[in-house]
């Protein structure tokens, strides 16, 4: 019998996995990972350079169609049957070899492999390796504590409306904001309503090639950044400053 | 001139340090830590076996009182003091070498390193080598994804009052309470008036030697647990789930 490992690879440089991760990875005979059609994916990217030679790749492809948004139900039914056939796929192939999955940041923050990870309950053997989350990538590039002292943190996704990101951006100190992308005219909205504008970062591609920290107010409304997280720094509730 | 390296360990398990922490740490020829009078350091413990047989430890000793609060303006003072103190120790020393400073965690998420990173501003070239934050050790130990699709996480200190803490337990799909220790009782009593205490889980000494993983209602009030977070799963917002 193998297993699943699901190995996080952290915010994207390399020399930032895991020293398990590191080693799982250049030592995996089957590697599995997500990957948008057509492109070579963002977990597949980082590894690059580290795999065995004979290793047996299973890029797990996202069904993609350009008649079906993306909250419809049946696209939503689309991926929900992806994820089953690719469930199924890996708990077969498990029975014999283990599998690594890379998965960007850390798995169980937010991580796509969680799709699998319910569905393989109880079928086979899975371990996962914590990753430095992506987020923590970015908010080192910044170079400031992203939080300190009893400062409240509060991580949100700009899939969210813009009344309800306003109420949560005013009423923390530290902020994330993930999933920015196409919600980005939003988000910067909604922390303009919320006075946390002037204070807010994006870090674009944070710890990978092509890296860009910038405060949001100088990023062009026009600018469509990839893999882009925005960040507002807690100042640091009861903290000892003197 | 030298630099100082502030090394971000990760949770506990030397395994999940990543691999520039763990190549920084076993050639460091200065190291310097934080730890209790008497104690030997959760940092200095992490990096046991990893040291060179050479190098030069400087323990930073919080410096400890049994006549003053914590919270008392004398004690700030006192710790203030001992910041300064060692930022200018550090400093003196990084013209000549690098000084590799260990810190538990992320150093930028409520690291300890931050009192010092904030007062060698400008003096000397600073790095800082992202860690995994101990609350993603702590969850990767649970075994279950803190956090997926539209969840709102939030980070809380368990030092915050009873009623912000409710009011936030409340209004938050993932959460995550450090600084637990003292005032478990109270983040106990917030997690059970917010209605969130059934899924709370009690993670201690995460990813290290001893590890404690349990529901946070089967922990005697009376246990006084070390390096303990609580967390409560989010269920996963507007997710694929079918």
């Amino acid at each position: 019998m193998g297993r699943i490992i699901c190995c996080g690879l952290g915010p994207g440089d390399p020399d930032l996995m895991s020293v398990r991760a590191d080693r799982t990875v250049r030592t995996a005979k089957h590697v599995a990972y997500f990957r948008k059609k057509g492109r070579p994916g963002q977990a597949r990217r980082i590894v690059e350079g580290m795999l065995a030679a004979d290793v047996a790749e299973y890029p797990m492809e996202y069904p993609v169609t350009t008649e079906i948004a993306f909250d419809h139900p049946d696209y939503i039914r689309l991926l929900a049957g992806f994820y089953d056939e690719w469930a199924e796929r890996l708990a077969r192939l498990a029975r014999a070899v283990d599998v690594v999955v890379l998965c960007e940041g850390d798995p169980y923050f937010y991580g796509s492999f969680m799709h699998l990870h319910a569905r393989l309950q109880g079928r086979v053997e899975i371990e996962v390796i914590a990753g430095i989350p992506g987020m923590a990538g970015c908010w080192n590039a910044v170079g400031r504590p992203i939080a300190l002292g009893d400062d409240v943190t509060t991580v949100l996704m700009g899939t969210l409306a813009e009344d309800e990101l306003e109420r949560r951006m005013r009423s923390s100190d530290a902020l994330v904001v993930m999933k920015t992308g196409r919600n980005l005219a939003k988000v910067r909205r909604a922390l303009a309503s919320a006075g946390r504008l002037p204070d807010a970062w994006l870090v674009e591609r944070g710890t990978m090639p092509g890296e860009r920290v910038a405060r949001l107010v100088d990023v062009d409304e026009a600018d469509c950044p990839y893999f882009a997280i925005v960040l507002v720094h807690g100042q640091g509730r009861s903290e000892v400053t003197e």
